[in-house]
């Protein structure tokens, strides 16, 4: 690499308000550029202490009596610091448990339920997998009829693209904020009104929005959400997800695996389930609270940095990243307009696994989505400029055409 | 407490094999006497140690590629440790992953499924709270009723009781292997066939007897079952939790919350789903890596001691208790037999609450359960006698008519 990149790189480092979050977090063993922040986030330092001090001060020394000393309200506590550090949500509309597969499950069910007599659920055929799986099990569940959209990968889901399906018999629109192939960022707030002209809710899969773009859930009006916190959260690898219920959804939002931590009362158990009234009413089981604990670091990190100053670096690193893959002649798939895309950029190869292990073998760790992606994933808090361009300098010699 | 009590509790400690597991924990806080490890169990130092590794040196140096480094076999990998050391099941057949409500939901719905053409679910009144809700949310989902059982609750299902309900009707039994409240201990093996005789399916809730006594569910023939791991394994608040499929039902137990863990091929992600053909079928999201680390060390610890090593010190353990609790005159709910009974011992007081709040602020830490009920949890690899004596001499003087 020239020496005149590396000093615009070096500048773009020195300028950057977010570059001391890089010593926040812990080293990994031989990477030269980690490009896989939208598949697991990096370690923060912040967390193997928190983690530690939780298993020998709390857990250890307090033993059951924790319950009672927090861990009870951790599931809303720290969706609490979630929603107002990172989806504008305002307190009492957030949990974070289970996993986003469980919690998707659980919000399709309430929000169906929610509009009874309509029986459609409109989603995306370029979805994640886990979402098309889990929107056509609950409309087998309900005897309700999916709409499959199937939208550019780039354009993604527009409001034309909406409008032709939409109508009287849609109970819910299950959409992904950002698309996990292509980057592509839906317009929230016009798609969700849109849907609600129609009569029916909108809930958002926010996997790779949260923590890396804000999502004024509140403000957008959104109905349901729910999203992980191992990518741009930096949880840990299956970290509990999250889950948001708008407030005036929070009393009668039904969902179908009532366990005691969804009861009104926990300890009552009583011969009749009462559902919990807030948004506790959306829990099951025992809560993970190791994993909760973390989650809590994660969510900090970036209520510290500022979600606002996270997307601006976000937009500066992927822009910086594009120009970098268009001058080498790649084949850039993610959206050219920084506001309309997440911090992921997709380029296309002819055979994305074989590539995916050459540049890990050269210590760049991108993502891979068989057969012909690799997502170049750029994480404000723990990556640098000078590393995008390590990561570019060893893709474009052992990836792209010379 | 009488010199000779004293040195019958000391002589049972030095004859006790299990003695030295009480080093492999670690320290509580202004703890006289834990008497709740039916709640949570202590936090064994290899788990301490253990996520602090995981945290450093897996997560957070090898990133996303731990992954392909055996966080993908975790699920099955601890599974089928946990199968061999605490439930008597051959691998392949157990996973470690989300909580008891959200498996105890996916397995019902598997058991029912496996039943065509039967209409009624048979499950307990005394059951534990989480249990029934999920039965009769199982059971509404899908147009079926539920016959409950209405057992004296130190006797508790008794093939009589269960004959009366049993009928061509019955697609599945679902019951606990030990009471919550009372610590009835079921005859695991006896209630399994009889319940095979009606053509009916068997699941079983393991959550307080795993870990304590052994349950051998391949040589049961049991179908189905599930159970938590932060009672008597060791594994910490809200650890994840575990579920068995029997070989014959693999390959046709259908669950109703699949996602991309679920599937055949992970990185498929095509159109369509199919299901993987081996127990992974029954997972939904990405598994909680750390929880399951938590889950391991706790397994090995009883895999170490031997699953009937643990059992034949649970029972002197809850003997003990008894012996000193009826000369004390305390009103002991528990069964009079050994083999009768798991590793909790409860009395009833007037006011549990007020007697649990007196004990804790004296050092003694028992589970209330409202209105008249203490739990006496005993766990054989960190509960000592002497530790037995002291909390009973708090208890005796704090909340014992005198």
């Amino acid at each position: 690499m020239s020496t005149s990149a590396r000093r615009v790189a070096a500048e773009l480092d020195a300028s950057d308000p977010l570059a001391p979050y890089r010593d926040r977090f812990l080293p990994a063993d031989d990477v030269v550029a980690y490009l896989d922040g939208n598949s697991l986030g990096r370690t923060p330092r912040a967390t193997a202490e928190r983690l530690a001090s939780f298993v020998t001060d709390e857990w250890a020394r307090r033993l059951i009596r924790g319950w009672d000393e927090g861990w009870l309200d951790l599931p809303v506590d720290v969706g609490d610091e979630l929603g107002a550090a990172v989806l504008g949500a305002a307190a009492g509309q957030t949990l974070v448990a289970d996993s986003t597969t469980v919690n998707l499950f659980k919000v399709l069910h309430a929000a169906c339920g929610l509009r009874p007599g309509r029986d459609e659920i409109v989603a995306s055929a370029a979805d994640f997998p886990t979402d098309r799986y889990v929107v056509e099990q609950v409309a087998a569940q309900r005897s309700m009829t999916v709409r499959w959209l199937q939208p550019d990968l780039v354009e993604n889901v527009t409001p034309d693209v909406l409008g032709e399906v939409l109508g009287e018999r849609t109970a819910v629109v299950s959409l992904s904020h950002v698309d996990y192939r292509s980057s592509a960022l839906l317009d929230l707030p016009a798609l969700t009104e849109q849907i609600h002209d129609s009569g029916a809710l909108a809930v958002w899969d926010l996997c790779h929005s949260a923590g890396v773009v804000p999502t004024n859930l509140d403000e957008a009006g959104v109905d349901l959400a729910v999203g992980c916190t191992y990518k741009f959260l930096n949880a840990g690898p299956g970290a509990p997800a999250f889950l948001y219920v708008a407030r005036e959804h929070l009393a009668t939002a039904d969902q179908p695996i009532m366990g005691w931590f969804s009861a009104a009362d926990l300890f009552e158990m009583a011969d009749a389930y009462r559902a919990a009234t807030d948004v506790r009413r959306m829990l099951s089981g025992t809560p993970n609270v190791l994993g909760i604990v973390a989650v809590q670091c994660g969510v900090q990190l970036v209520a510290e940095a500022g979600i606002d100053a996270v997307r601006a670096k976000s937009t500066r690193l992927t822009s910086y990243l594009i120009d970098l893959l268009d001058e080498a002649g790649a084949t850039v798939l993610s959206p050219r307009a920084a506001d309309r895309r997440g911090s992921h950029v997709s380029i296309q190869v002819p055979d994305a696994a074989e590539a995916g292990r050459r540049l890990v073998e050269a210590g760049v760790i991108p993502d891979v989505r068989r057969p012909d992606l690799l997502r170049l994933g750029l994480s404000p808090l723990s990556t640098s400029f000078a590393e995008v361009l390590d990561g570019f300098d060893v893709l474009r010699s052992v990836v792209l055409p010379s």
